[in-house]
């Protein structure tokens, strides 16, 4: 793209205005402007194409420390998103290149050159790139494989089974062998991740207790545990651990927007009682070996063993604020993505 | 010990009469006497000498599934302890052995042989068999090297560190190189755990803030946690764990004589942030071990490594009722042991 080129294009911007307090509002956010200027020598621009909306985000949002800064009052707002090249001086990097990281809510993006992952959409699509094939995937996939670490047999448990990490550690833990009952929300999604994904049962946690229907479908008890939700539903399933069970923490979805104190499991001692294992996990520290899980994973989407879903969002980054309260309330069916341009 | 001589005898039995709500009282319990029999063929007759008083044994009386069956109403209440062989018609014991098992709380008890181990006192004094050398000491001795995996210049952390397991875990993990802080009740056994123990620090949780004395004690933070007491000095640790931090689970005596929920870890997902692990011991897990771990630890005994502390509670079966609840309010300074009998 031509210098004049360049100098046409506005960024909008989404940037934090507030820290919120519970589930946050439109209040919580400012929009910004900027023009859009060259790539510096070394950088690349890209162009945002679609984002990705996580949990975590609710969390980069709160002050404190945490596993990452937070975002700081008046930033752009952090997150993992896909874009195209549009203009580069960096070797490595060519107009038209599609690639992967971190360019926050905003159109434009000026990227170092190790900021940066290049995509290959022959693996899969732009949004898998967010989803299976991106950071939910490798939480996915380096938290069931290195910390539940499933063995043929065993019972696995996921809740947010059907959204982005859940979708793929129930098919991942059923392709190493394992039997896989999700909890989600509602009948739709019950359905999809047993009749599409090839769970083994599915419990509805709006429809009735989460006690009773693991009685039912793990009569056996549980093995491994990939706790996306936490809560009640994480206490329900300490109770039925079996011995030496793993629990993986990745996140605590019902927690995030407490105005109260996090839920502690009032079940932990069933860790002893059982002699199980609760281990969190953090999906920056398998960097290294992401190519080998996307190599995997691909493979899968490829032969029909895996499939994925995403709910993507269109509106650009003006429709951020109303989009990423979809997470918590549960509307999202699916990896939530937010179309930031057309492709 | 001959039948006549049997005949004179007579066995005081404490059986569990209810299931406490809260605190255990005497109304909890009731008094037996039965005559003692001559051993059956392949049977062993020991006269019961101390008994071990265990914070596990609040959760025996309870009922309801665990790691072990709950003690029933009017059984003899379990308990481990030592004693002396004094008839048997099994070719591997001898009258004068002594050894270990779980007579439970009576002055005699017919054994079958594999009920039993043979106990060496020139490896520790009999009390020191239901310590360091007894089920307290194999508690710790596992639970830290194999769910702690103590690494040397490590920070650990260990509640209840002038009690009978704490002492064990505290003192093996300076031998391995670790820095050791202990988190115990009162003055005396803080300056116990750190003058004769040889602890780096000890936080009286009875004096001030458990949050500051580990800010002052662990500036790096932990890398070990034992925990023997849970409630909120499980939070307050949490919050200052350190990366790939373990947890080891041994037991909540806070929580026990709970009449409410037991107090979830509300500070949990500190695991998340830190890739840290929570898990439980069981020790019954580690039996085929024992002889190992026992030599160690009296070789610590016997070159001065490594001291111990009994708080031996005289008056037979008896006084077990009042003796038990010692545990619970911390009046017991060391392992708590009730002597049944003369050595």
């Amino acid at each position: 793209m031509t210098p004049s080129a360049l100098a046409a294009l506005v960024n909008h911007q989404v940037r934090l205005a507030a820290r919120p307090v519970g589930l946050p509002t439109p209040a919580d956010w400012q929009f910004s402007t900027e023009p859009v200027a060259e790539p510096a020598e070394g950088g690349v621009l890209v162009q945002v194409l679609a984002l990705s909306l996580d949990p975590a985000m609710r969390g980069w949002m709160n002050e404190g420390k945490s596993y990452i800064a937070p975002v700081g009052i008046g930033e752009v707002m952090r997150a993992g998103g896909v874009g195209r090249v549009i203009a580069s001086r960096h070797p490595g990097f060519a107009v038209g290149d599609m690639v992967s990281g971190g360019p926050g809510v905003q159109e434009y993006w000026h990227a170092a050159a190790d900021q940066l992952a290049r995509i290959d959409l022959r693996l899969g699509s732009l949004t898998q790139w967010l989803n299976v094939l991106g950071m939910p995937g490798m939480t996915g996939y380096f938290g069931l494989m290195d910390v539940g670490q499933p063995q043929p047999g065993e019972t696995l448990v996921v809740s947010g089974a059907a959204g982005a990490v859940g979708q793929t550690v129930g098919q991942l833990a059923r392709i190493k062998g394992c039997r896989v009952v999700g909890i989600a929300g509602g009948p739709a999604k019950c359905e999809w991740v047993v009749r599409e994904l090839g769970f083994d049962a599915c419990i509805d946690y709006k429809a009735g207790s989460v006690k009773d229907g693991l009685k039912q479908h793990c009569p056996q008890g549980v093995d491994i545990y990939f706790d996306n939700v936490g809560g009640d539903i994480l206490d329900d399933v300490l109770a039925r651990i079996r011995r030496r069970a793993r629990i993986v923490i990745c996140g605590a979805i019902s927690q995030y927007n407490n105005t109260t104190p996090v839920q502690g499991p009032k079940n932990y001692l069933s860790l002893l009682v059982n002699r199980a294992r609760m281990e969190g996990i953090v999906v920056f520290d398998y960097a290294a070996r992401y190519p080998h899980a996307v190599a995997e994973l691909a493979g899968y989407l490829k032969d029909g063993r895996m499939k994925s879903r995403e709910d993507v969002v269109p509106g650009g980054v003006a429709a951020f604020p109303a989009a990423l309260p979809r997470l918590f309330t549960g509307e999202n069916f699916g990896k939530l993505v937010l179309q930031v341009a057309d492709v």
